[in-house]
């Protein structure tokens, strides 16, 4: 047994234990192989990784934790700690079958999540399973992969039968329709409770733009204390602990890409049902530099969501949007802000393709409220959105989640990307916009991004500006400066 | 740019770099994403993992560098380093449309692997290759890979146009001939220059039991001596870099038990071939617990070792041989030595098993000889073993790589495992006596294994000993006597 002496370091989202080399009763040197160990302390075994200390940092008889782990543990410093190599998961053996081509029973695949959210796995043996399941995953096992992720954390009870909800699958820039959609649909008197994400590889996620008008990181009873005064909120869904399992497995996705059909029915079913909703509209744009390219792929996506939705009692309308373009004018927090405030304040330069989107979207989620008559929703949307009931509703919800008394301006660092010629704009390029925005700083900056000036369709002169970038940081804004002199993401052809 | 600060820690393998919070120019949390960086110091790149010191460690123009990366990046204390996210290393792109099941290019891999070796692959990116692989590769691609890693270090010239070599792939207790084989291949008068690994998995590698008699840590000058004079050597392959990609792929095969054809194949006829070696006896023992279960994995391992082989000018022989039980009687370091001396100096107690094996690999090796009529390979290793001619050439060989004058002794802690009942010994199980010594402490304490004292086929009565194990370390013995309770490996069946 070692005594825990927290150690000042931060590492992340790793949990790293620091030993003496002299602590001969670990050998850590035998570790060599595998760096894993078990730290258990006050009943409580988490998995680590070693570093030896040979500075006298620590005494032989000290276990040095870095804060993440130190809090994870919860033992007091000076408390007894016992340290000793990791016993692989039993769940590898599965995870290994899995490898060689076998088909998962759904307990071995609650096996694997169970052991996945306790951070049994390391990153390698994370990326073993992912890569493992993107090669062959029947439609059953990502139906149990999914109930499994929805029972490794919290799932959340309302006092109504039908909850909606909306999600899209991302890509597109500029697509904030879950800021429109949401007073639209409160308005009406359907619940709609949204948790949503930060962005992650994208310039803005929907709580990263709610988060320029209101607080987003409520906890649990917060969130429910929104939703009764006001029949939705948009918070991070960050807080509230759905499909813990979702976010480990995510954190290896991203790094490596992995964007397969399955991972995809799973991490947003599991957080969708986590979440208690029981009614869903999911929109999947299609385009040339998204997810879904074609009709095929969109096909065979649309048809696993619907064959695990309905097994897991969820009620979905699944629509292909167009992803050829970006949606709105804005990129970034800041920015797609404004584009919000426009579309639901009614101004005349709000973007109109925005608007149309979040009222189509909202229109056939009110087709779930069994009152509307059939084919009302849309109509119904709008007259929400034009009446100025859905302004009303928006201002309702940021004050009770609790307005943004000092909301971030947008970036003063600005460079207008021009027109070399001119002629009509034939192509936004949402993979490189989006690439830009990040590079200025979107979504950390949430004042940098980018500004559309001109869509596709539109005609421009040599020398106008075709969108402006935004940046709060010099070294970031040139760094978007530069990608966008090589490649600006816009295609202008002569008419 | 900031000043190099060597830290007294030891992060074995993982190269890690720890800056102050307060680090501006880096934002260090905008990394909690990817903790991967690039640490750069006179022309040289490595890629390394971020902790945050929040204690006034480090000052904020410091970059602490833990021992390993301060070795590998050799620039002094004090020095300029650049330390920047880490660009995705280009080669990533074919993993990526690996893992969507594509067939890469010679090029595409040999990218792969130039990255590897540079670390610029985290693990997690490594598992992603490996198991991508794993899911389907022609033998196209396995060829180019194994090209690839031969390319990825040093390759060694002999001045002989007949290099002969073996290798077993392992997974059988005791089976240690290549120490039985080398002086006589080396006595017959062929050029028998072996490098060998320790063991990683098993309780006792060719190296770990050499380095009982001598010393195994050659670099390449001292290598090229002793076999100048000897004709041949038996050391430890870890200090000449020899295909050292394979080195890093090994280190995430291993804890993840990724065993495929096709990454043995690259393994061992990369590691050969960059030895120099061109003529190889393969050893494939196959058997119910060992790597190759049947007759038709069989086939199809050795269809591919001759695909890749014959393309990269190798001859090979490959000999299919009984894994289904230990071979000699000694399983660990100083008991597997023991059994190697008993053959070779023609000791009456020697094991028959060990002796026949020896003889006949080494008479498949003699074949390789155009000098030597075919079919008399065998009559002569046997002529060689018998005369004691072997014997003097392996005491050549130890005196020449530097004779162990302190040699480790027999681990002095005994527990006899007996059996249940009178009977005959009907099955040994390779994989838990293997798993047994590795409990008892081998091959780090080189005295602990397991002594077998009855073969499949013996009698036994009630009470007598099936085997001893011996132990160094009390906890690791402890260990191994009780996975010796749960589980013997040893079955009596009554006559």
């Amino acid at each position: 047994m070692l005594k825990i002496r927290p150690l000042e370091l931060d590492t992340l989202r790793e949990n790293v234990v620091v030993l003496a080399r002299g602590c001969r009763d670990l050998r850590p040197e035998r570790m060599a192989g595998s760096r894993k160990v078990e730290v258990s302390a006050g009943g409580r075994t988490l998995y680590a990784t070693i570093i030896i200390a040979d500075d006298g940092l620590l005494a032989e008889d000290e276990a040095g934790l870095p804060l993440p782990l130190y809090r994870r543990l919860g033992a007091p410093a000076g408390a007894l700690v016992e340290v000793a190599p990791a016993r692989p998961p039993a769940s590898l053996d599965a995870v290994r079958r899995k490898i060689h081509g076998e088909t998962l029973s759904a307990a071995e695949l609650k096996g694997v999540i169970g052991d996945l959210v306790t951070h049994a796995y390391s990153d390698m043996e994370i990326a073993a399973f992912l890569i493992a399941c993107a090669a062959f995953m029947t439609p059953e096992e990502t139906l149990w992969l999914t109930e499994a992720m929805v029972v490794s954390g919290k799932t959340l009870k309302w006092p109504r039968p039908l909850i909606a909800d909306k999600h899209c699958i991302g890509g597109v820039p500029g697509n904030r329709t879950s800021l429109i959609v949401a007073p639209i649909v409160a308005a009406h008197g359907l619940l709609f409770p949204k948790t949503s994400s930060r962005a992650i590889t994208s310039p803005a996620g929907t709580a990263d733009t709610m988060e320029i008008f209101a607080k987003v990181d409520l906890a649990e009873d917060a969130m429910r204390a929104v939703v009764d005064r006001c029949g939705a909120c948009i918070v991070w869904g960050g807080r509230v602990d759905l499909s813990p399992a979702d976010d480990v497995l995510i954190s290896v996705e991203r790094p490596l890409s992995i964007d397969t059909a399955e991972q995809m029915v799973a991490s947003i079913l599991s957080k969708k049902k986590a979440a208690g909703s029981t009614h869903l509209v999911l929109d999947i744009p299609v385009g040339p530099k998204v997810k879904v390219k074609g009709a095929e792929q969109a096909l065979r996506l649309r048809k696993l969501f619907e064959y695990v939705g309905e097994r897991m009692g969820l009620s979905l309308d699944i629509l292909l949007t167009d992803g050829s373009r970006p949606i709105g004018r804005g990129v970034g927090p800041v920015l797609e802000a404004r584009d919000v405030w426009q579309v639901l304040s009614g101004d005349p330069a709000a973007p109109q393709d925005l608007a149309d989107k979040a009222v189509k979207l909202a229109g056939r989620i009110l087709e779930f409220d069994p009152a509307l008559p059939g084919g009302r929703g849309e109509a119904r949307a709008r007259e929400l959105l034009q009446s100025g009931v859905a302004l009303a509703k928006m201002e309702a919800i940021i004050e009770a989640q609790g307005a943004n008394s000092a909301p971030p301006k947008l970036g003063a660092l600005v460079h207008e990307v021009l027109a070399g010629a001119d002629g009509r704009v034939a192509m936004q390029d949402c993979e490189q916009l989006c690439q830009i925005a990040r590079l200025a700083g979107a979504p950390t900056d949430p004042g940098a991004g980018l500004d559309l000036l001109k869509g596709v369709g539109e005609t421009v002169r040599q020398g106008e500006p075709l969108y402006r970038i935004h940046g709060m940081d010099q070294a970031d804004f040139d760094f978007a400066r530069e990608a966008a002199e090589i490649d600006p993401g816009v295609a202008v052809v002569r008419p």
